[in-house]
């Protein structure tokens, strides 16, 4: 006899009317308890999305045999047991993102587990081992950008990670890497976006004089910074804050928002549509 | 027949397993479509929430016999036709409050009406009058407290509203006004809540060297401050603002916190359980 | 014999050594007081900032001569006695900017006087008259931009204004607009900048998916929307609001952030430096 | 002969006229560079505070003996090296907090050293270790509070350190303890002062359904919870959350909140008055 578990339900599908009614119909035959639930709709494209904790003595696969079922039109079913997920995390020389994370992972304040962290530079290992997660560090230098990273695809495939984490990773990918790991990537971007594209973003700032600094977690895709948004975060900052200053309010702000998005995926609270994000409680 | 028409359905019930089934199947059967949908779980109290929007040609009274035939354990049922409600708002001397409900009806930014304004002095008459809505001085010199609150219950009562609104009203209410309007009244409280109760506070928190000053809207009960709080808003201060700048700043929070939390009310979503609020988005 | 009153005090010249050494003197030989006195240095480029309050019996003419005699690279000097400084309000259709900054001056929540409101529609003469200021309704129709903009700048010079605040004007101004009032002129923009530039700026938002939403105050130069930023604010938003969500939570953003601004501009807190603003608490 | 070097200077005096041109006439005599100035005043008290950042090739002794022959009425005057400060961190069990500041220390984020961690458990002594950094454990258990202090006291002073960080250090101090420490021990509040006093501030958040959770880091003095506020911070949440949830939200709040008054108290940035603090920029 399976015993008592928890699932996360996703459903996108096509909206139409009773759908709710045929979901919770079949959750209920199945004896299934609601623990949680949430639904949106999408008015401009008629998208239907659904979020659901269940509890109950069966397993993950006859749930998803039972929806399929009562949802022909589905675009995306994901039924899965409540676990750890595993997270790659790609690293550069900066300390206070990946720092922020590993920190988290000697409370409960992160759900994931960090199986490897991979760096181009050497830097970070020192810190790294620390916390006992294995080093890896890929010098991109005399290799092509393809070659340098193959190395990384491969050394990441080797860990199987659900999500790669880019905590101030910074190279920019090609679409060749991003394609590998579709929706599974999350980077944190040094402005409130969109805005300030381009390199030394907080220089920008103060050469702009904004009055407030902020930070964007997103997921990667194929455009540089265009990828749907999961989180953002902002802090004030004055004209006696020197471009340094405000690199320096910046950080807290990004390490705080990446760590935001990245709790919100290995939850599975996000769902992606049309460059878009829907994040549920 | 029935044209086609909006509902907003709000369920209140103790929580158990097949409820959004049993509800949803209800409104199918009726064949309405869900416009919009959120549910919340206590799982302190076992109580669960639901707020639902949905159309069809049908009335009220129909949805609500059909719901309460499939819930037995319903603690509180409410089927309304989505329409535009009525305030009345009690008033003091400052203006800020008033004045941002003001304008607002002059847009699409409130989803309400101010049917009257009642102030215990004559001094935002005119302001009030400015935008054709009646003003009534009824002052509370030379009357027991007792005596002035009939006066103004018996005021408000002529105008039958769904809200009073208390705009920077600067008397504190018996239990028996509370009562004549229960969950009915909602307040703007001068302070972050729990915070500074008392007199002066934005003195009281320049005495105590905040760094950030807020605002509470909270529905009013008998313990004075101590309603189901329903939006909360904050800004930052610094040691060269007086307690007049406190007070400056704090005024535009109170407005927009206090205008939020109307809102809220006007479109039905909130519900209060155990002295909180639980907000639909 | 002069009665005591308040100067302003503007410095902005070279930074060298000796300079507040020598500028306190000065003041102190006229027996002035000093009551509020910031100063910023602009390291890149070693320009100098001072903002001083003085009391004494004095006209202001000779502060500002004594200060002249000991500051030889002055690139701008200003003393000004305290007063309410005049306004001129640019208004399209929408009331929630210039709704709000009415509301102001009926109570001590704004420093200056609005003697003037100007739209090129007549749909705010309503509103604005309510308050008894004056409102001039000029049409674009019919007319070149340029003629156009000759009948404002005519009716605003009638005025005499301070200032000239843009609250959700929606024509784009020449370069000869706005070069007839350099750094006179402040607009609220419907996002925070740098981003979303062009129309409907909220349906940009909604369709990036932006978690938060905010509004920027700046000056107006011949750079459209690259002004100096005088104030910025934010309000978070979610997958659940739609375009019209965000663009009511923006107006809230957009009318506190644009009176903001405008309080700093009449209090003379403000420098502009290099396309940035120097503001003093 | 002396090399170029920075001074801070902090003067705490009464105000009166013509004290900024002494100050500013004693260091222009000794050929200083000001880098950096703040003024305030208190007009409550008429208190006057000074910090400046000076540069030049002389001994803190020679600028602190010029700037005493001018200020007959000086309550408080320091003139220091600008040089890193020394801490002692104390902590219990939780590591949000004090791995914030440990990450920190690797990098430029924090203007100070970080010379022993004192615990009254051995939990965090692998996390602390890892960092080279020496730890303590030092049990209360078996031993009175005095007893307990003092021994936690003897050790501190044997470090010698500048400032005393309670990172989420979960025992009372008695009166004695913090007199031995005056206004150089900084601790961070589980909520946004004042509110929330004592135990589970989180469940009794939750309890009391607010919508906005903070932290507050303070001085401690001998009140609990009433020392002189440095930084405050503050995060949204919902009636989604859970305590756990809330207090999730709140770590991050915490952490930030503690490290931005750790950084402005190492810079020199804070003077303390009547039970609040003065931060310069």
């Amino acid at each position: 006899m399976t015993a008592v578990q928890s699932h996360i339900i996703k459903i996108h599908c096509e909206d139409e009317k009773g759908l709710i009614h045929r979901i919770t119909q079949a959750l209920f035959a199945l004896n299934l308890n609601i623990i949680n639930n949430g639904e949106h709709v999408d008015r401009q494209t008629n998208h239907f999305f659904m979020r659901t904790e269940v509890e109950g003595a069966i397993e993950s696969e006859v749930i998803h045999k039972a929806l399929q079922a009562v949802l022909p039109n589905t675009i995306d079913l994901k039924v899965t047991t409540k676990q750890t997920k595993r997270l790659v995390v790609l690293v550069t020389k900066e300390t206070h993102c990946i720092g922020d994370l590993l920190i988290r992972t000697t409370s409960e304040d992160m759900h994931g587990q960090i199986v490897a962290v991979i760096g181009n530079y050497p830097d970070l290992e020192t810190l790294v081992t620390r916390f006992d997660i294995p080093y890896h560090s890929i010098s991109h230098e005399g290799k092509s950008r393809e070659q340098h990273e193959q190395e990384m695809i491969d050394r990441i495939n080797a860990y199987a990670p659900d999500y790669i984490v880019l905590a101030k990773y910074m190279r920019i990918l090609t679409p060749g890497f991003v394609e590998a790991f579709p929706n599974k990537i999350i980077n944190i971007h040094h402005s409130f976006l969109p805005a300030f594209i381009g390199a030394k973003p907080y220089q920008q700032a103060y050469d702009r004089g904004v009055k407030i600094v902020g930070a964007t977690a997103h997921f990667v895709n194929d455009q540089l910074d265009e990828g749907p948004i999961i989180a953002q975060g902002v802090t004030p900052v004055t004209h006696a804050d020197s471009a340094s200053d405000m690199a320096l309010a910046g950080r807290d702000v990004e390490k705080v928002t990446l760590a935001k998005a990245v709790n919100c995926v290995l939850e599975d609270r996000v769902f992606v549509h049309e460059n878009k994000t829907i994040l549920f409680d």
